[in-house]
């Protein structure tokens, strides 16, 4: 089965950790190590995100002014190559052959996301210390950057090529590096399950996959009434979208994501968590959606 | 015919100039235009040297406390992303499709390298501002790092893997990530004309190319006896190098990463400028080594 499989934030850099190369490294290694059997057995894509990275490496850009700062697309695409590079390092300890493709995604420059930054990236803080600074759902201070939609993976056939050649794809790194039709870069972060959506579509995977801080997808999330949802029909999931059963920036953007998947030719999601993610793929936790 | 390419830092970043983002763009743009019909007729890998951007990158990492400081390892894999990204722009431009891999590179952690760091990168500076600053050749004061030798490109099989689907692959950045034959990562920069060399030989490639700032190869450079060699075999090579016509960290890496792909299986290597190169594959111009 070919498989696109994004792994979030949580499952690569730990919260409350330090960030730290060899903190990341461990994470990525025991992240791995739960999929193992799973890139064994297939043709498999690993997608993730660069949040916490990306905003990182923003901040150093403003820290000296001996070095030019670079700027936002070009720090997505220096995260690619740090953050896959950890997780090849930690694929290459199973003995499985990866590769690692620096991503460039198609956005539409006139995008109105631009104009309204909606991706919070970097370190939290407890007051703001830089301009753009918001607060991000009550946990602490964060820059703020614009996150348009994904229009068309343009690597998409490099990582197909690949694939057919039996290495587990890295690729998509933090959404992708938003470029407009012609090339050129644009200043952004792109959402990372609606990019992953959108691979999964361009290169007709049999299933995509979240891996989430949670082991399924909950209706009342966090209230008395919270009810796991272990199957679910696109249309159902389109109508506890309307319903608002789905956290903004949190759950909503994968369930959209899936739904898009499913209308686009997919034909099964699953969203699970990393320790559940073998039983989810055999039908027997997680939350599993389908057309 | 299989080619792999070494674009020289002069071709990428030009002397002198501010080292933004866009500059460094403009000067791949620049390059590829130079490289079109050859990438178009031909199965082409480009690798290229990090120097100045890991060094710039470094410096950053201690230019604020806020964020954790990456190792170098780390940093070899950001400069692969960004610099990769840059090419990768510019090969867009042409109508081609690229794919930028994140490459590692296995390195001996008893190489004597890491115990006299040769390795100048980074900004030129008048005094010495840093811990570990020398003097480079005359130009001003760098930092100095490490720079063992390469043994095995590890994702070779996935560049031959891309090239016979006809893409454009950039690899080998920055002399590659120096790794443990198990995976750990190591703090260096490898010399990328030695690793080129090592990737050339790996993939069978039938030429290795290294673009430079001169046209061609000269005994008894910036001397009045000064004279361009235009064909050469390895054993007058051999003999050239003995007799000190090449300068260290300069002409003298390349020509001896040219004896060793010619000694290893390859069968022709040139050493040109940027702007003679399409003459200098077709035996014109450059400098000519055959075994």
């Amino acid at each position: 089965m070919r498989i696109v499989i994004a792994l979030g934030g949580n499952a690569l850099l730990p919260k409350g950790g330090e960030g730290t190369a060899n903190a990341q490294l461990e994470a990525a290694k025991k992240a791995i190590a739960k999929l193992e059997h799973i890139l064994k057995a297939n043709e498999v894509v690993l997608t993730h995100g660069n949040g916490p990275q990306v905003g990182s490496l923003l901040i150093q850009q403003q820290g000296t002014k001996e070095v030019a700062p670079m700027p936002l697309d070009v720090l997505d695409a220096m995260t690619q190559g740090q953050i896959g590079y950890f997780i090849a390092s930690a694929i290459s300890m199973t003995g499985l052959h990866s590769a690692t493709l620096i991503t460039r995604v198609v956005v539409d420059p006139h995008d109105a996301a631009f104009k309204n930054p909606s991706k919070p990236i970097g370190p939290f803080y407890e007051q703001p210390v830089r301009p753009g600074m918001k607060m991000d759902a009550g946990r602490g201070y964060r820059l703020f950057v614009a996150s348009p939609e994904p229009m068309k993976i343009r690597e998409h056939d490099a990582i197909s090529a690949l694939l057919e050649r039996d290495f587990v794809v890295i690729a998509v790194g933090g959404g992708g590096i938003p470029i407009k039709k012609s090339g050129e870069g644009l200043e952004a972060v792109i959402d990372k399950d609606r990019a992953t959506s959108l691979l999964a579509n361009q290169i007709n995977a049999d299933m995509l996959v979240f891996v989430t801080s949670v082991d399924e997808v909950y209706l009342d999330f966090g209230k008395k009434t919270q009810k796991p949802i272990r199957h679910m029909a696109v249309a159902e999931a389109k109508k506890h979208i309307t319903a608002n059963h789905f956290a903004e920036g949190s759950m909503k953007p994968k369930i959209e994501s899936v739904v898009r998947f499913l209308e686009n030719g997919g034909k099964k999601a699953v969203i699970c968590s990393i320790s559940n993610i073998e039983a989810a793929l055999e039908g027997k936790a997680g939350t599993i959606v389908i057309t």
